[in-house]
């Protein structure tokens, strides 16, 4: 890939997996392993500060599971890494045929909640690991972080400013797209508006301010080619001095019957700058004129500057949340949870391991929600339970067919905000949050007893 | 993109650009501001516990510049955000006509060096900055955290094992490729494997081993498949008896001729496992098969389990490495170093802004080296003048057209170790390193002296 951008195409993206995936399905396929299995894609526990995680990204998983082939040249690179002709051929006929439930994107979701749950022969269930686990991380890593940014700001809109130091160019559009998700009001990337539709915004960088003689002529400039929407940068030389000059182009504006839309700031002290900045606007007769803030922001920057009562407007966000830069990954993981015994019949499984256990068997999570709507508590709970609460996950696959009838952008965004609403208080918390509910059904609470016990008197044997 | 993977493709790409690049650069159209300008491309300062930068993008921002183009499709979007005709037919016929330098792939360098300079026609520079910083910050990330990874590992083996939690498709590519340039061995990526001829490295997983009935069956089933190459991961459910099964296994490989190759640690305490194993293995006249060990690893990590005597032959080290956790990005920026003024002359600018500072007009990094060959310091000068040391930056874009003479992956790799090879321990210790001396030319630092005073006179009369 010398001398390209070194972008992966769909149809490439089949291979953009760990090796160990197809390994183990090489084995199984050698061993005549073929039956299938299930297991539950979740997330282990709550990266810091956060009390819910924002789900996304499961668009992507199911198109990738219907859609995406091997081709003779991943076959060929294969071929040279040792794979044998009998499972080569398989992979070239290769196709999901299993079933698949998941919680819709812009659910709020819990540790140990199963997320999205595959059974399919086991090798089919395999091969969806990687991609499953890389584009869900991504993308609820950010839309809970985006979440919690949003709320910080307390009604005032954030833009997603951070494509720059995004980690590449599929992260680029994957951030927009859950910080959207997450109740952001719009991005600085323009292909993600083109392709997801999502509002873009953008002012103008210092170069520009510094690429003419004066600010004053600078801001002329940008006025004259947008005087509808100007969003003047006023901090390149003196912030005081950068809004004076606002304020000429704000009147100069005005005479030819437009309106000054903004200033930004972005740099120095937010929150004296910008009570001086909306005294001089308002003494000017400005009032209209909005004060938009960026540099360095976060959710817990948003939340100090507006309770030490910064007059800010609007909010651009960038590198902290496009990386979610204090904890940029969720500990997601992909397990199996059921398998069938040499009878043919599926028996639940589940690891033992401290810090590590797994949730045994095919499981269903119920909300529970109070007379107004509001979420009171999750019971994870086998799949044929019978519980009084709003089951979460759906089927989206069946015999490897899309059965789900995908929610536009539009609608997820809606079911987050919708979501987030109805979570109290008290869990939203940027830090300290109180710990939402999450309880474990009586059935499974036993399964689990059972499972432990048999598991225990197996590792006796083993021991012998 | 609804039902889609939503991935963008090289014709897309030149619309990944932050909206306000295209707000100035209409703007800068419609003011008939089309002369040249030189701007640079460099990292504001070290992140945390990283005491130099390993260098990496660049082929990917001059594949950007000399062949992306504006298709009818973006000038359509871009009509419906009230773009103007006049500035779309530009956009239309837009191509790079400037010049680049830049510094080569897999070189160390430092804060405040430019590391990619262009000097174009305004619109032109500026239409490359969103995608320049977004592949560079990505890219010299992550090789700067694997190199610290690979060092901590003191010559055994790193494998990037961190797609399944790397920030999205692009990022799985591109961290497999940064981290390989950094010295990692491999990586767990098949299609890094299959475009970038990286080696590709994979063992299996928790659920291979729980699929069977006992974990015996399990590596009997791997070891038939990969007689000459498994890697038996043995912590599922008792290391020290998953060791005692891979012996097992590794003697019935010996009678069929074979070698198993490896055990794998993946949880519990490192360093007693470690030591246990071997001793386990070595008593059993194995001392052939490798201890590979993975789990939650970084440089920090590393270092301390070597430090303790783990008896590890080589890492995989997974999402700490692949999003460079503690630090997902480096504070890189592309500012405005040269404009030209009112007699068509280049005039060299510079920011005065407290820790926003930066350096004025076209320079060049000299590195000088002792006898040994070994890095003793550099020096940031202007462009043209002498000094008797390695100039950094080469001409990589002449006219728009690249002039470059693409190393290979290997040969950046190269770079890079060599480059590695020749800085001093004492700038590459894990913390608290020796701060590496850079420092700027005589004629540079009086240049600043000059514009300093000029500034202060002009805010001075901006003041009256």
């Amino acid at each position: 890939m010398n001398n390209s951008l070194g972008l992966v195409g769909e149809e490439n993206v089949k291979m953009l997996t760990d090796l160990y995936e197809l390994t183990m399905c090489a084995s199984y396929f050698d061993n005549r392993k073929l039956e299938p299995a299930s297991f539950d894609l979740f997330i282990r526990k709550l990266p810091p500060n956060r009390s819910y995680l924002l789900f996304a990204g499961l668009e992507h998983v199911l198109h990738f599971i219907e859609k995406t082939r091997f081709t003779e040249e991943h076959i060929k690179f294969l071929k040279s890494q040792g794979f044998k002709e009998d499972f080569l051929d398989y992979l070239r006929n290769f196709k999901f045929t299993g079933d698949v439930w998941a919680v819709p994107e812009g659910t709020i979701v819990f540790p140990n909640e199963p997320l999205i749950r595959v059974t399919a022969p086991i090798i089919e269930a395999q091969l969806m690991e990687t991609f499953a686990l890389n584009t869900v991380n991504l993308q609820t890593t950010i839309a809970t972080k985006a979440s919690r940014v949003v709320y910080a700001a307390r009604g005032k809109p954030v833009i997603e400013f951070g494509l720059r130091r995004e980690h590449g160019v599929d992260a680029g559009m994957k951030v927009a797209r859950a910080s959207y998700i997450a109740g952001c009001a719009g991005t600085s990337n323009v292909l993600a508006g083109m392709k997801y539709g999502i509002p873009v915004f953008g002012t103008m960088a210092h170069s520009f301010v510094m690429s003419f003689s004066t600010e004053l002529e600078a801001f002329r400039a940008f006025a004259k080619t947008f005087p509808d929407k100007s969003t003047l940068l006023i901090d390149t030389f003196d912030t005081i001095k950068g809004a004076e000059n606002a304020i000429v182009v704000a009147k100069e504006l005005e005479e030819k019957g437009f309106r000054l839309r903004g200033v930004r700031l972005d740099s120095g002290d937010l929150v004296s700058l910008s009570k001086k900045v909306r005294r001089m606007l308002d003494d000017s007769g400005l009032s209209y004129v909005q004060i938009f803030a960026s540099g360095d922001l976060d959710e817990y920057r948003i939340d100090e500057l507006l309770k030490k009562g910064a007059k800010i407007d609007s909010f651009g966000v960038g590198t902290k949340m496009g990386t979610s830069a204090d904890k940029p990954y969720v500990d997601i993981i992909y397990k199996l949870c059921e398998k069938v015994d040499g009878k043919g019949v599926f028996q639940p499984i589940m690891k033992l391991s401290e810090g590590k256990a797994t949730l045994p068997g095919r499981k269903q999570v119920f909300r529970l929600r109070d007379a107004e709507g509001n979420f009171v508590k999750d019971i994870i709970a086998l799949e044929d339970e019978k519980i009084d609460g709003e089951p979460l996950l759906v089927k989206v696959v069946e015999k490897g067919r899309v059965v789900y009838d995908f929610p536009t952008l539009e609608e997820i965004r809606e079911r987050a905000l919708e979501n987030l609403s109805r979570l109290h208080e008290k869990y939203k918390q940027l830090k300290n949050a109180a710990k939402y509910p999450v309880e474990l059904s009586p059935k499974l609470k036993k399964l689990i007893r059972e499972l432990r016990r048999k598991l225990k008197k197996i590792e006796g044997l083993g021991a012998d």
